[in-house]
C-alpha cells in the first residue's frame, strides 16, 4: 500500500484525504458524489450504529422503514422544506430501459415514462407524516417514537469523502406528539443522546447549541445541533435534532383528537446523524501516522505481533499470544493476532498504527523468557515492557484510559482554541491567525449573519445553550446583543 | 384494530394481506408498489439480519457498502444480465428541480439532465465488478468476501407486501476467489448458511437444490436455492446463492496474477435473501388467529396480563409479574409485562395472539394465593397452570419445545405434501386438488419446463441436491430422464 505522507500541518485537506484512502475507510465511486465504503470504514460505522441504536431503544424507540422514493409532490406541500430540499435531488422518470434497435446497448424507454416523477429521498419527513396521517386519530396513538437507518440522496456539487457525498447513510428519527412542550422535550432529549455519544463513544467534544434562522433545517421552528471542532480549527456540524412543529402535520393535515375531545394538529421533531460522523471522528484525533481510534469504537482493539527468526520461536510465540488473546477475549475486548509470514514487523507496526489500532502488543523470544510483552498505544505512542501476568486487565484499563486521553486532549485542544473577540477587526484576525471558534456578539438578524459569512466565510454555528446573559454589541453592526454566539469557518 | 377474520381456509390470499396489516407488519406506501415496514414488522426483520449476520461474519465476511445509483452502461457489460435486470427499473434521468414559473410547485429542471442515465441498483454485480478490479491485482488480494445490506428496487408490476415489492430490503454476498474450485464451494457454504438459517431460526424447512436454466440469476453459471412451502401448497424461493464463474470478471476486465505467475480472470459468487423472508415467515405458520412466530424471531417471547379487579390485586400482581419478569430476562427472554388499564385481558389475549407472541402468561388473585401461574403456548393453543416456582426455567424449556414444534409441523406438512407422480395427467391432477410439490422426471430441456409452465403454471423450483439417479421418461415428452426434480407453483 503507497501512503502518501502529507503532514497535517503542510496540508490538512490532502492529509485527510489520504488517510481515507491508506486507511482503506472509504473510496470515490464510478458514480459521480457517490462513495464506496470499505469493509474496515463500514466496522467502524457498524459500531457507531450499534451504539447509537441502543441510545434510541433506551429512550423508547423503535426501528421501522420508509419508502426510498418520494412523489414530487410531496416536496412541495412544506412550503419551506420544498426550497431547502427539492434543488439538488436525483429524479426518476422512468422505470424502463430497452434493448436500442441501433445496437448501442440499452436506451430509456420513452413508453415508460412516470406520471408523477420520483425523488430519491433526501430526507424523509414528507413521506412519513404523509404515512402517519393514516397511523393518528387520537390521542392515545400519540407519541409515535419511530427511527430509519437507511440512505439519503442529495446531489451535492462539490464532495468529499465522509464529509458531503451524494449518497450517504444515516438514521433520521420521525415522532409525533400530542403537545408542543413534549416535542420540545424530544427534541432536547434527542440532542443529549447526540452529545453523549460524541463525546463519550467518539471520544469528541461538542457545543449543544441552537441554529440561527439561517442555518436552521428547512421545515424546522428551531434546529439543535452539535459542534465539534476538527484540528484544523474548522467546526464541523455532527448531529442535528429539530423541533418542527405544527409544520409538517399541516401540510399533510396530520391532526389528533385530545383527552379533552378537541382537534388540534400533531406536534413533531426529526433529528438525525450520518455517515458525516466518520469524517468527525477522522479529523478530530488522528495524526501524521494515521487514523487514531478511540478504543470503543476500533473494530480491533488490540493487536499483537510476534517477532521471531525462526518457526519454533514462532511456534512458542504462538501458544503464548492465543493465551493472551483469549484472556482479553473473556473481557469483550476484541483482538487480532497477525502472525502473518508474508510481512514484516516493521510494515505490521506502521499498519497497524495507520488503522488506528488502539494498543500493539509485541513480543520475541526473550519477552517469552521474562515473561513479558512489549505495550505500544496509538494516542501517546508511548512503549512499556510489561509482565504478562495480570495482563488482560492491565489492558482493559489502558483502553479506558486511551479513551479518556483522546477526549481529554480533544477538549483540551477545543477549549484552547475558543476565542472572544469584540470587535470585527479582531474576528478577522482571529479568524485567519488561529482559526477555532469565535464567541462574538452578534445583532440577532439573518442579515447580519449573511454579511459577516460573505466577508470572512465563517457563520453562526450555534447560539450555545449554555450561553450567559451578557450585554454586548454585535461586532459587525454595534447594534446591541444579550449573549455571545459561535462563529467559525465549517465543514 | 379492525380484525377482518378471513380464514386460510376461504381464502389463503385475502388471510395474507389481512394478517400482514392487522399484526401492523407493513402496509402499501404512497409510492406504488413500495411499502411502509411497520415497527413490529421492522423488529421481526432485525431478529433475521442479527442471526444473519452472525452467520456471515463466522464464516468470514465483512460488510460494506456500494452506491445506490448504477450507470446505465454497467448493466449492458454482462449480456444475460442486462437481460435480466435491466428491463424493469427506476431510472434517474435528472439531478434538479426547479419552482415552476407557471407557479405549479416544483417540476424537472431541463438544464439538469444526467449525461448518462443512473439505474437505482436492482442488485449490484455491476457496480461492485466495476470497483472489484481496482482493488485486485494478484492472488494475495484473493479472496474478496463481502456483504452488503441494502435496499434494492425492481419495477414489478403487480406487487404484494413482503412477497414482491418495487423497492425492498435484501443483503447481497459479493466474493471473488482464485478458483473455480474455491468460488463453488463459497457457493455451496452460504446455501448451507442460509438453510440452517431458515430451519433453526425461522423454523421452515428447505429443499435446497439447483436452479433449471430458466430459473437461473441473470449472468450465473449455476444458482443454487433453498425452497419452502407455504400452506397453501405453493412454493416460495427463500434464498439463492449464485456460482457466477468468470462472467463479471470478464466483463469488467478483472483479472489477477496466480501464484505461479499466470494472469487469469477472477472468479465468483453472489448470494441474498430479502426481506421476502418476512413473508415466508408468515405463511409457513401462521393461522386463523394470526402470527405463530418462532421464538428465536418473536420480538415479545412473553407476555404477562394481570387479571384483577381491584387496584390492591394489581399492586400484588405488579409485584409478582415483575419478579417474573426479571427472572426470565436474566436467561435472555424478552418479556413484556401489559399492565394497561385501558384494555380488558380478553383484548389483550387476542392482540398477542395476533402478534405472535409465543408464550402467554395470565394470572389472577387466585393464582398468587396458589403460587400459580397460567401459562399458553400460542402455537397449540394449550394453556396449563403451573408453579411459579422454577418458571423461569420452565418458560426457557418451553420456547425451545415451541421453536422444535413449530418446525416440525411445517416439516411434517412439507413432506405429506411432495408427490411424486409419473404422467403428465397425474400431474396436473395432483397439482390442482392436492398442491404441494411434485416430485417428477423431466427431460432438462428448457423448451419441456417452458411448456409445462404454459400448461399448468408450475415451474421447476429446483434440481434437488439430495436428488437420487434413477431411469424414467420425462412427464411431458417421455423423453429419458436420469433423476426426479421437484414442480410447484411458486409465490
Amino acid at each position: 500500500m503507497e501512503n502518501k505522507k502529507v503532514k497535517r500541518s503542510e496540508d490538512y485537506s490532502e492529509w485527510y484525504n489520504n488517510l481515507v484512502k491508506n486507511a482503506d475507510l472509504a473510496e470515490h465511486s464510478a458514480v459521480r458524489g457517490c462513495m464506496v465504503i470499505k469493509p474496515y470504514g463500514y466496522a467502524i460505522w457498524e459500531k457507531m450504529q450499534q451504539e447509537l441504536d441502543r441510545r434510541f431503544k433506551a429512550t423508547g424507540h423503535s426501528n421501522a422503514y420508509f419508502p426510498l422514493f418520494i412523489p414530487k409532490s410531496f416536496l412541495s406541500k412544506e412550503a419551506s422544506h420544498v426550497e431547502g430540499f427539492a434543488k439538488e435531488c436525483a429524479v426518476v422518470t422512468h422505470y424502463r430501459l430497452k434493448t436500442d434497435e441501433e445496437g448501442k446497448g440499452v436506451i430509456v424507454d420513452p413508453e415508460a415514462k412516470l406520471e408523477e416523477e420520483l425523488i430519491v429521498r433526501p430526507t424523509s419527513e414528507t413521506i412519513i407524516w404523509n404515512t402517519y396521517k393514516n397511523w393518528i386519530q387520537s390521542y392515545r396513538d400519540l407519541p409515535i417514537l419511530l427511527n430509519q437507518w437507511a440512505n439519503v440522496v442529495r446531489w451535492e456539487m462539490r464532495t468529499r469523502l465522509f464529509l458531503r457525498t451524494a449518497e450517504f447513510l444515516w438514521q433520521e428519527g420521525h415522532t409525533a406528539h400530542a403537545t408542543s412542550q413534549e416535542a420540545i422535550a424530544e427534541t432536547k432529549q434527542m440532542l443529549e443522546v447526540y452529545a453523549d455519544f460524541a463525546e463519550n463513544v467518539m471520544a469528541v467534544p461538542v457545543i449543544k447549541g441552537v441554529k440561527s434562522a439561517n442555518e436552521r433545517f428547512a421545515g424546522a421552528i428551531d434546529t439543535y445541533c452539535i459542534e465539534g471542532m476538527m484540528q484544523d480549527g474548522k467546526a464541523l456540524q455532527m448531529g442535528t435534532s429539530h423541533f418542527l412543529g405544527q409544520n409538517f402535520a399541516k401540510a399533510f393535515d396530520v391532526k389528533f383528537t385530545s383527552k379533552e375531545g378537541k382537534q388540534d394538529f400533531v406536534w413533531a421533531t426529526s433529528w438525525g446523524v450520518s455517515t458525516r460522523l466518520m469524517g468527525a471522528l477522522i479529523m478530530a484525533h488522528s495524526d501524521d501516522e494515521g487514523l487514531v481510534l478511540p478504543p470503543s469504537l476500533a473494530p480491533i482493539q488490540v493487536v499483537i505481533v510476534p517477532i521471531y527468526k525462526t518457526d519454533e520461536q514462532l511456534e512458542a510465540l504462538n501458544a503464548q499470544a492465543n493465551e493472551i488473546k483469549s484472556a482479553l477475549e473473556k473481557r469483550g475486548i476484541s483482538v487480532k493476532y497477525d502472525n502473518r509470514d508474508t510481512h514484516k514487523p516493521g510494515w505490521k507496526f506502521a499498519e497497524y498504527e495507520l488503522k488506528g489500532v488502539p494498543v500493539r502488543l509485541a513480543m520475541g523470544p526473550r519477552d517469552l523468557e521474562n515473561g513479558t510483552v512489549e505495550v505500544a498505544r496509538r494516542d501517546t505512542k508511548e512503549k512499556e515492557s510489561l509482565q504478562i501476568q495480570g495482563i488482560d486487565q492491565k489492558i482493559e484499563h489502558l483502553l479506558d484510559n486511551i479513551q479518556q486521553n483522546i477526549y481529554q486532549k480533544a477538549l483540551d485542544f477545543r477549549d484552547e482554541n475558543i476565542t472572544r473577540v469584540d470587535s470585527f477587526e479582531e474576528f478577522e484576525k482571529v479568524l485567519d491567525d488561529k482559526g477555532g471558534f469565535i464567541s462574538a456578539h452578534w445583532d440577532g438578524t439573518p442579515e447580519t449573519e449573511e454579511k459577516i459569512k460573505e466577508l470572512t466565510k465563517a457563520t453562526i454555528r450555534c447560539i450555545p445553550l449554555d450561553a450567559k446573559e451578557e450585554s454586548g454589541k454585535c461586532i459587525l453592526t454595534g447594534a446591541p446583543s444579550n449573549r455571545r454566539v459561535l462563529f467559525a469557518r465549517a465543514y
